[in-house]
């Protein structure tokens, strides 16, 4: 039989996503549990075990079809060695060799990499940035993140910690960063400083998604809200732009469907500021993806080690 | 006979540097005139000419032995097409097809690129950068420039205009700067504001190499004047680096004779601002080229284009 079907995972601070893809990396069936689930380490591995071994059994697969499993996460991870190093929002996962672990249990491929870099490896592959060479993929949550494709390959940098546009500063000096630098574009536009921000202006039960809402429906105050958030993103994207003239970025992440306001205003800043010819290069798009680009990325992931 | 020499041109706002190189781009005559000297763009052109017309008949050369002819130019180039966009700090130029106009007359290949790009290239093939593979090369000047080196190869976006590290915003607001946005590292280092801020603290009659001296010197206020400019280069740095995950950084230009007052500075605030696993890769270089590093990215040039 030939080998075609490939496990997918992509673990976030949240859920911990699961999905069986057929060779051309369609979905085939998926899974999804509360990562709060697995109060600690061993349980968490324990449930992604199951959660590969469960498809197995329901789908009365053969692990002789099954190419490998790819695994997303939210950290910095040695994608060589497969150690994930640590994870900023889950706790107790410290050089953790995950691989290792994995293939000796479930005996099939196992490769980890960082979500971010997935997501953009996925969006290059099959989603907003097909067909461009040089891009940088931006995910907006609790953390910014972002992967960049450079000559249309995945750049990793020597430590695979390259596309850290979170921690880029915009002021020399600003609020304090859990990185232990000050005034990185995540400390102003990280999930945490926004719903605080929003809830100055619309009270305290206040989501990001009403106030995404409320700006598709042309309310001025979140309008301006996603105009302050666009602008700081755009400053940032300006360096890097002038710095790499990059042919596009894809945006993505929860406040990524913020909408209309918040793309024109990170469109708007780079014009400002960014040099003409790089800002009139580069093209701004929402990530194509969405909440599947962890899972396809980690199948591109699988497939890019497998198959040359 | 054997096409062996590479006449190499280095055109800067003060100098016109020529060069003849031999095959392993050593050099073997040079000669040097001052730009200004030239005082319109036909002129200029022409005392290109003559600088190459006059090592072929000095050296009793002929055009059979010679591969080719690089030049380095201050200033947006569109290289595949051998177009020079503007010169910032030489008037009259504006989309100059250099490359076609001079091999008309000199009948020779002619090749031309951004300067900061050809020490980028020469620092990263027989300099500082030897060796590392993903580098970023600083020139600091009346502008700030740069050249990248991305997976062994000079990385140049897709308009040639990748490498502007000058325009990386340092602040949200601040200084307006030359390329029509403000708070650019430039308006911060550029030669312009800083001998501006030296003439504050040293008198009007101070020079920028005697500031060096003072430093050199352990005077204090002269290290601490470099220790801000440090800073503030080490700031635009560390984005760059948690962007791009280096392994070098080589800064070359006038100031960066400045020693280790400015050294120590940038690489302290890389390590108090960068992210660790990011900061502890980077190693930091002064170029080792200094003067000739044009000249030798102008071989490079050459040869890169003619043999593959």
């Amino acid at each position: 039989m030939v080998k075609h079907f490939i496990i997918a995972i992509d673990l976030g601070g949240t859920n911990l996503k699961c999905a069986l893809l057929d060779s051309a990396l369609k979905i085939k069936a998926k899974s999804c549990f509360s990562t709060k689930s697995f109060n600690n380490k061993q349980k968490l591995i324990g449930g992604i075990i199951d959660s590969i071994n469960s498809f197995i059994l329901k789908l009365n697969l053969t692990k002789n079809s099954i190419l490998g499993v790819g695994i997303g996460l939210p950290g910095p991870v040695d994608t060589a060695k497969g150690v994930v190093h640590f994870l900023p929002n889950i706790p107790g996962w410290k050089e953790v060799g995950l691989k290792n672990i994995l293939e000796k249990i479930i005996k099939l491929p196992v490769f980890i990499d960082n979500d971010a870099k997935l997501m953009a490896l996925a969006e290059h592959k099959s989603g907003s940035a097909k067909g461009y060479s040089n891009v940088l993929c931006l995910t907006l949550g609790t953390g910014v993140g972002g992967g960049l494709i450079i000559g249309n390959s995945l750049y990793r940098g020597r430590d695979n910690a390259a596309g850290e546009v979170g921690h880029i500063p915009l002021n020399e000096r600003g609020p304090v960063c859990g990185c232990g630098s000050e005034a990185c574009l995540e400390v102003y536009v990280g999930n945490a400083r926004i719903i605080e921000d929003a809830r100055k202006l619309f009270g305290s039960k206040i989501t990001l998604e009403e106030v995404s809402r409320l700006a598709q429906g042309d309310n001025i105050k979140a309008m301006k809200f996603w105009d302050e958030v666009g602008g700081k993103i755009g400053l940032a994207l300006s360096g890097i732009v002038n710095l790499l003239n990059l042919d596009a970025i894809v945006i993505g992440g929860g406040i990524s469907s913020a909408g209309n306001a918040l793309f024109k205003s990170v469109k708007y800043t780079i014009l400002a500021r960014a040099m003409s010819v790089q800002a009139k290069r580069v093209r701004i798009f929402k990530a194509k993806l969405a909440n599947n680009a962890g899972i396809i990325g980690a199948g591109y992931l699988v497939r890019e080690r497998l198959i040359r």
